[in-house]
């Protein structure tokens, strides 16, 4: 009882401090913010020395517990690892302004002037599985949009984040911004997080980074509201209007130029109405390419080298080589199995006809929906937003990939000359 | 156990309902709303002997419950009540289209297009009190802007909303509308509200729109992501360098032109380089307009004639004539009162100095800010949204008065020629 009473003591004190600094930062010009993001490069620059001993402190700890050898290649930095870090702050010192921007004007005819500024939302809670380089993308993307930030990363990576939580709090009070407007929580007790999870009335935004169950829980306990990346059941659909060449060359990319991501193809649907050959040329293509291919009773019958596919098979989320592969009655078909097992984040067909290009825009409740183009490009980057904040699943607020904008809500400025109703 | 069972059965077929009337209406052309909201305006005229009967059986009910003369009173159709209704529907038929709206565009230089392109949120699920014309003004919103809406109005108005959906569902059917795309919720039971809250698969919003334990019970219990609209505590500041007349007109018409509304003055800012002679012709003009002035020590040394404020006061929303006074050192004692017991609605300056008006701006972080200007402007009407959906006090997604825009997402539209990553 007495540490339940510790850690709420503990967790009251980063609350208050993330206000008052999300607050203070209100006030903050740009340009100042921009100085401070440098500073914290040229910080991150200076220390290098020190962040690698401590990676190094975290990487012999996981060694020891015996992490997966990727989660401790996403737990390791090097210098050359740093040095993309830097950068990144650097491009993120670059971005635009997204604060002060006029988003609407309205002068009455009395003359009475509305206005809708944008402003920062004010003070986020991030939770991050164990990278560092997120500890630092995420303090940097938060200050650039205004945003004071409570950053919670994952135990393994205690000792990296202390000291790159140091380095940027050191360039903050260097640069004149309150020092509060970045901190790390400083304990990892589960319990901690489920407090803050609570604290509504100092936090306005939590956005967790992880896996599905990460996420989950974070919804589960939280009563700030959460934006969201849940899992992505991504599609193409190849009409019988498709160019062969463009059908193989899209499906064999957005499967396997990277399969363990998000936007890559899970399900291949297939229009019933293709030739039997076109059919076994876009999976041979495939197959070659590496995919592992489970096909539905129609598809197999053209391409019997599969393997079965259950219905279980069209909601997952393979993450790797696999593939399910079904048969559908054109375009309406397709969009009835993307809108009963499609997770809403990208799907995609390949079609010459227009009018079934835009019936599938129309009809695809998706948050990025392609035409001829591969699911793959669904990423803040190559959208042209700069920095990703994440891609959201979420339909309200933000929806896919999201840049600085997306950390920043709204004010109404209304100037009159003494108006009264 | 068996009525659980049943309420749980009748509750998942209205989310099934909701879910593909939403997307059935994805691909309807706007025209076609259009007409569906004049055939509602038609059809609400048609049946106004069959309105005002439903309605006085509910107003007779209402009697005998002993309900309050000011609920009676918002719960009442008149046959002029029913053609401001049918008023604001053809209005709302006429706002501009917010659904298709290209919000943002970016040609790469490979030619790969993406679109942000403006859709509806989807399912729409709407709670509110017993007033018969939001129900109507629900509908009508909803479907303007391409959701599917189910409504659940206070059981005091049940056979006055039975009809009025009735009447809504049959306009929608004649003009060629899923009929789902407005449903009513048929049965009473506060659990049904609550076994609906949880089915986030099928809703994307919920909108509360009522008094504050209506609104707190909805946030405790929905898993769907819900719009709120809290209290408002707004204040206004009169500055040392504000003009007496403009000083004495805002206060008035911020405190008394409507008392029992969220938008209007509940603590009145004064700078304490007033001069004393000032402070007393403000406070005498709003005492002479019916105001009742509860003071802090220092106010009421030079207007004695005002009861106690205490530090309850100054985060109580009165809804009625009463108006607490505080003594402020300077805009930046103004600004640190409203940061400790405002609410973030509406909050306003009276003041000559622009560099003062521009601090009040940066720091005052409510949805709408005002200089020299009413507190009471902060309204989606005033401010040219046409017709209000709400005011939300949340920062994300919507914030402040909003217009039918606030029931719009957006979708990304990737359009390409064959383009792969």
């Amino acid at each position: 009882m007495a540490d339940v009473k510790k850690l709420e003591s503990y967790g009251a004190k980063l609350g208050k401090n993330i206000r008052s600094a999300s607050l203070a930062l209100r006030g903050v010009p740009h340009k100042q913010i921009v100085a401070s993001l440098k500073e914290i490069a040229k910080g991150l620059k200076n220390s290098e020395a020190q962040i690698l001993k401590a990676n190094e402190k975290d990487l012999k700890e996981a060694r020891k517990a015996g992490l997966s050898l990727a989660m401790i290649d996403r737990l390791t930095l090097t210098a050359s690892r740093l040095d993309g870090i830097v950068k990144s702050v650097l491009e993120i010192s670059k971005l635009p302004n997204p604060l002060g921007t006029q988003l609407s004007h309205y002068i009455r005819k009395d003359k009475l002037e509305i206005k809708r500024i944008s402003v920062p939302i004010g003070a986020i809670f991030f939770i991050f599985e164990s990278r560092p380089n997120v500890t630092i993308d995420g303090a940097a993307l938060c200050l650039k949009s205004g945003n004071a930030v409570l950053l919670r990363g994952g135990k393994e990576s205690k000792y990296s984040n202390e000291i790159l939580a140091k380095v940027v709090r050191g360039a903050l009070v260097k640069t004149g911004l309150p020092e509060n407007a970045v901190q790390l929580v400083g304990k990892s007790d589960r319990e901690l997080v489920n407090i803050l999870l609570k604290d509504d009335a100092h936090f306005d935004l939590v956005i967790p980074r992880g896996g599905e169950r990460l996420i989950e829980a974070v919804v589960a306990n939280s009563k700030i509201p959460v934006i969201k990346h849940y899992q992505g059941v991504c599609h193409m659909f190849i009409h019988k209007t498709a160019s062969l060449e463009m059908a193989k060359e899209i499906s064999v990319n957005a499967k396997m130029q990277r399969t363990g991501v998000c936007n890559a193809m899970e399900t291949l649907l297939l229009d019933e109405a293709l030739p039997a050959k076109t059919i076994t040329q876009i999976l041979g293509a495939l197959e070659i390419a590496g995919a592992q291919l489970l096909g539905d009773v129609k598809s197999r019958k053209i391409y019997p080298n599969m393997g079965k596919a259950s219905s279980k098979d069209w909601e997952t989320e393979y993450l790797d080589p696999r593939l399910s592969v079904k048969m559908v009655a054109g375009v309406e078909g397709a969009v009835k199995h993307i809108t009963e097992y499609g997770s809403g984040h990208t799907d995609g067909i390949v079609a010459k006809d227009k009018k079934v290009q835009q019936y599938f825009l129309d009809n695809v409740d998706s948050s990025s929906v392609m035409v001829n183009a591969s699911t793959r490009f669904a990423d803040g980057g190559e959208y042209g937003l700069g920095a990703e904040v994440g891609i959201s699943t979420d339909k309200l607020h933000a929806r896919g990939p999201m840049g600085i904008e997306s950390l920043t809500t709204y004010q109404w400025q209304v100037v009159g000359t003494g108006h009264t109703r």
